[in-house]
Parts: structure tokens; sequence; C-alpha cells
């Protein structure tokens, strides 16, 4: 069974423009890949954000699916949105994997683009069978900054449909890669 | 190349309970769903509600990003929502599919849950290769009503993670199905 995670990076991604931003949370961000999570069987989802209301934010929509009225309404949410810890940053995120699985991750981005360090999905499957624990980062706006995704081992190559076009949302791009990955 | 329609069905579809109602759109629907349909290809995406309100809000979402300032502003997301067709009901999607290309539509029900008719995916694949128009029908809320699944063609069997838990949003599902079906 692969130890893999996700974290879901709001800071450091590119706007528009290629600008560095923080971007902010998107509420069905965090159902649609806490959901799929669940369903392909991960222990944590990351939702990485440096912003304090941001954060707050992130809490009250887990609080109200898992504590409140939401959490007896429907179990299902409960128990994918229970996946999710809120980081400062992806340092966060690798010190937190290092201590739980007492054993540093191996860190691979995600991006809609192709990089000399690109790797295929066969490839990444092969990696997660090694024992090792890894952690998928997933850029939201319009994805990592560069200069995160050269700091990570690996990066994964880019979704390729059918078509001539490559903007799938990060919710659906998260289902996909953790089925490419691990069904 | 296979002639794969997709339609999201907001009438019939079942709520909490199991009993039949009308959802309302979800504006991320639109939006992730069309866009995961043109990565793959896509020729169009019906959207099916016989609400007028609902009809006019989808109208007005899909306005938004080709006519005015989102199109000029966000090219991609353009040429994904122009890919929506808002239809009445399910028999008006077939009926216009039947006269794009000439052939009566075979249809394909998905659900969370199998049924004694489920199809598994290679499967599907090949029947996508026998030159016949398809279209997968998408339940919105609890899925599709039981009434509505026994009148399609098929059943495409449920989307097995490795986990005891099956409950992906229906804008991840999209995502998944096309990819296992196209890529």
């Amino acid at each position: 069974m692969p130890k893999l995670y996700v974290a879901l990076i709001h800071y450091p991604v590119v706007d528009k423009n290629g600008d560095t931003i923080a971007s902010a949370v998107t509420n069905l961000d965090l159902h649609d890949i806490s959901r799929a999570a669940k369903t392909y069987g991960l222990e944590s989802f990351y939702v990485v954000t440096p912003l304090e209301d941001q954060k707050k934010l992130v809490a009250r929509i887990i609080s109200h699916w898992t504590d409140g009225i939401g959490g007896a309404y429907n179990p299902k949410r409960r128990s994918a949105l229970e996946l999710i810890h809120i980081k400062n940053s992806f340092a966060e995120v690798l010190s937190h994997i290092a201590e739980v699985e007492n054993d540093d991750p191996i860190s691979i981005a995600t991006s809609a683009r192709s990089y000399p360090t690109s790797i295929g999905y066969d490839s990444c499957r092969s990696l997660l069978n090694n024992g090792k624990p890894y952690v998928l980062a997933l850029g939201t706006a319009w994805g990592l900054a560069e200069d995160f995704i050269s700091k990570t081992d690996y990066v994964l190559e880019p979704i390729a449909g059918i078509a001539d076009y490559n903007h799938l949302s990060v919710r659906s791009a998260a289902g996909i890669i953790l089925d490419r990955l691990l069904r």
C-alpha cells in the first residue's frame, strides 16, 4: 500500500500574469479533493496557506461538516473532511509527514506543463511501491510557482487528454491523478 | 475517434432520502465538467434541467464567460463553456444527438452503485469504438433516479478507489470517467 499524501498549495502559486501570489481558498476544492483522497485511501490531505483569514475559513468549513449539524447530516462528508490538515507552508507539510512516517517524504509537483525532470504515471506508480512516503503538490490559481517546482524531487507529467486543451480544474486534476496512480 | 457526449442531469435525481427531485445547478459543475469535456475532445456537454430559473442561470453563466468581459479575460474558459447545450430533458438530449449524428445515440448511466446490467470500463471503451454515438448521463444531488437508470441502455460500473468509500463529487467522477474511457 503506497504512502501517498496530497497537499493543495495556495502559496506560492502564480496568477494569470505569472506573478507569484497567495490564492484564496475555494470551498469546493476542500470537499472534492478530500472526497477523492478518502476514495483512494489517503490518510491525510494538507491545505497550505500562510494567510490567517484563509486558515480560519478552512477551519470553519471543516468544523461545520465534522462537529456540527453538518457532520450529523452527512457523515460521508465528515469522514472526508476529517483528512484535512491546515499548514502554513509546504515545509511544514514535509515535517509533519516526516514525523508521522518517521521517514523524509519525497515531493512530487504537478503542473500543466512538461519539465525536463517530468516523470510519467507508470514511473510514478513504480516509485510509490518502494515503501517511501510521497507527497503530491497541487497548485491552485494558475499553478505552482516555478521556484516551488524547482525544489521538488519530481514533477508529474501533465494530464494529456486527447485534445489540444489542458486546462482542468485542480479538483478534476486531483481525482484523475489519484485514479491513475492508485487505481 | 469515439462519438461520446456527456449530460449532467438535474432531474430526475434523488435526494438524501431517495425521493425524486429537481436539483439546483452548481456553478462549478459547469466549469469543471466543460473543461474536462474539452480536454478529452468532446463536442458537446448537455446540462439538463426542466426549471426555467435554472436554465436562465446556466445561460447567464455561459454568457458571462463567452460573450462578455469573462470571455476576453479567460479564453480557455470560453472555449470550454461553449460546449454547453441546455436541455429540458434527457429525451431532448437524445433527439439532439440523433439529429447531429444522424444516428440514435446509446445511453450509459453512471452510478455509485452496481447493477446487474453494469459494464466495466474496458467493455465500455470497446463499445465506444464501434462507431455509434454514445451519451453518458451523470447525476447531481444523490444520483440519478432508479426510473431514469432503468431506461438507459447501459450502466457504467461505479468508480472503485482503493478504500471502502465511494462518494466522489460529480465533478471528480466526470473527470475520472472521461480519463478512463478516452485516455
